[in-house]
């Protein structure tokens, strides 16, 4: 477990910068958790400035909350200056499958933009591949939550969409996986709480942008320990919060708690990630 | 009281999604509480998707806190989808009064869009009832808060609104008054603190949005039951507060804490509902 | 301290209302940082109401966080509309120096706009004295935060900015400086902390807004109240957080309390605040 301690004092030790073009609906939330993590927030979602603040930044996050043309412009300036400078680009493609908009801007969105990590729930997974699927020959498999009984065929699914996008694809619900195309990994950490309030997903995806800011060399690690950290502090806000008797607003609060005190020793001790044989 | 208890299950049971347009000053406490009352949010405001969005949905809220052209735009593609569709539809016309823009926003939505529901302050309702009192006759009538002495005039009116626009007409205050065209009801729920915080306003919308989603065959029944339950969680806060001794920033956290716990028992044991005789 | 009593208490007993066109980052904190503070806020920054809702208010708060070229024209009519009407006008640069968009947008308002206050880190500061060094022969000057060491050379590099701009210049950091072309203070009050959690900078800016618009007559005294009570409550929080052995989530929280709970005997007790002989 060294390896996961180091990767989060990566973090805590280099501050990375990373630009978010994100959603106003849970922005806030993925400002306080990064810097909890140990990182810096920056948005800037104009076309005029975007590619010009990733060129400040260790990493980009992209999420489709609440698009617009606008921001889809900025997505692609940004994303394509990420590319150019070698910075890692993580891909959030909330509510794909949804709206024709949203369909359309992730297909583009991965086709011209090369990403180091693509983080959604099975169903926003599942689009995504059967939108390759079309082209490419993915099969588009289940868009249930990821259990016991389809952990190894979600596992293997994640892994061939890495292949094709070069991208470590990472499977959020109660259990998540996360795969590159040699390898996949199952994270066991996380609480039922975490899906009763808004921007836990915005928050993974922004976490993960810390932590392949501050490991570059070690995306696939970077993200197995970034889940497992939301994960762990999902679990240490439920612990706090059943002392005080509360509900999803101090939930949240916990959360953001959680991640600003988490240390290596607690992080390491606590993850439970499993490679998996497929 | 066992039809109070009824309302709130259904959102529980059912776990409505609910579509927002709406502010970016208050939207995660939209989000929060809408997921703390049982249902589930989505947010999109580009009118590329609004509609189909709106689709996807069991309501709509439309919320004009911070408007522009393309909100607007979004705005009404998804209300004359959910027209169609036969979804409620919550219209909230925050600052209806304060510009012209906003006015001529608020009163364009209620021409081209029908509303299951229409909440705002009794300076925003007369705003709106002013509005169509030029072309309708209807009184626009005091601007003052709703207090015992005016609550009868207050509530005539908003039962002549219902009559005009159809929709359930929510004025909030001290004491609020939920109205059809046929009864008018006051709520005697809430505390002072909760105009201390930004959003309370908002969040009642939300809450409306959920408990219409869950029970669109009983609007008046669904938006009286809305609004009694922001008013008992906002008590139910303020209790939580004292005991910790807290100020404006915990009060908004217990708030979202009362919301995710309230169960159908306190809701009825505590609601002081009131058909008034007119 | 007489009169740093009454400056908070003119907040509580008028209620200014506060006009921000803001980034939508922080802008909850805004709103609710505002309201703890005794004043009222109003979100509009659409060109087509924005002149407007600032006629309705008595003071108007700009912040740069999140630019595109809609809001910039608001902020343009806004800041007009507030110069014409003799109101004052906040202006906080975030991220100047970060992108050309932000550099000539800091630099076009200070151009367009008079205002009563500019705000910001010691960079944004640098930065804008920067832009007008080159037509105006002010030297930009070190980029560092502000220590005691350098702490004479940065207050008189502010009291020349602001005979410069007819401001007061607010500098925010472990010691914040507060400046007319007359007269630099120190602020000494604040917690490490508040550089843990966003927006801490964004709501120094909101209560600058609300400590402005209920005492125009008194701009210096005002900014100086406001770092301080910005200050004063970061430590409150601090205090309050050790007890209850939370992070950063809790922090922001208890912030918001200790500015809803803020008492002039208390600001005027723990205010460290001290006018400079440079």
């Amino acid at each position: 477990m060294e390896a996961v301690a180091e990767t989060l004092r990566a973090v805590r030790q280099t501050s990375p910068l990373v630009h978010f073009i994100t959603n106003y609906v849970t922005v806030n939330d993925c400002a306080n958790i990064t810097l909890a993590a140990g990182a810096s927030p920056i948005m800037a979602d104009d076309a005029r400035e975007a590619g010009q603040i990733t060129g400040l930044c260790s990493a980009l996050v992209l999420n489709m909350g609440t698009l617009n043309e606008r921001t889809v412009q900025a997505m692609l300036h940004a994303g394509q200056t990420a590319n150019l400078l070698g910075r890692p680009v993580v891909f959030d493609p909330v509510g794909a499958g949804a709206s024709d908009f949203r369909n359309d801007t992730a297909l583009r969105l991965l086709r011209e933009i090369r990403c180091a990590a693509i983080k959604g729930n099975n169903s926003e997974i599942s689009f995504l591949a059967g939108g390759m699927a079309d082209a490419r020959g993915v099969d588009a498999g289940p868009e249930s939550l990821v259990t016991e009984d389809n952990l190894a065929e979600n596992a293997r699914r994640a892994r061939k969409m890495a292949a094709l996008t070069g991208a470590v694809i990472m499977v959020s619900g109660p259990i998540d996986i996360v795969a590159d195309s040699r390898e996949a990994w199952a994270v066991r950490n996380g609480h039922a709480m975490m899906a009763r309030i808004t921007g836990t997903g915005c928050m993974s995806a922004a976490v993960t942008g810390a932590y392949l800011g501050a490991n570059p060399q070690a995306p696939l690690r970077a993200c197995v320990c970034a889940m497992a950290a939301m994960g762990v502090c999902g679990e240490l806000a439920y612990e706090k919060l059943r002392a005080v008797d509360g509900g999803t607003g101090s939930y949240r609060i916990f959360l953001l708690d959680a991640m600003s005190k988490l240390d290596a020793e607690t992080l390491a001790a606590r993850a439970r990630v499993e490679r998996l044989e497929l």
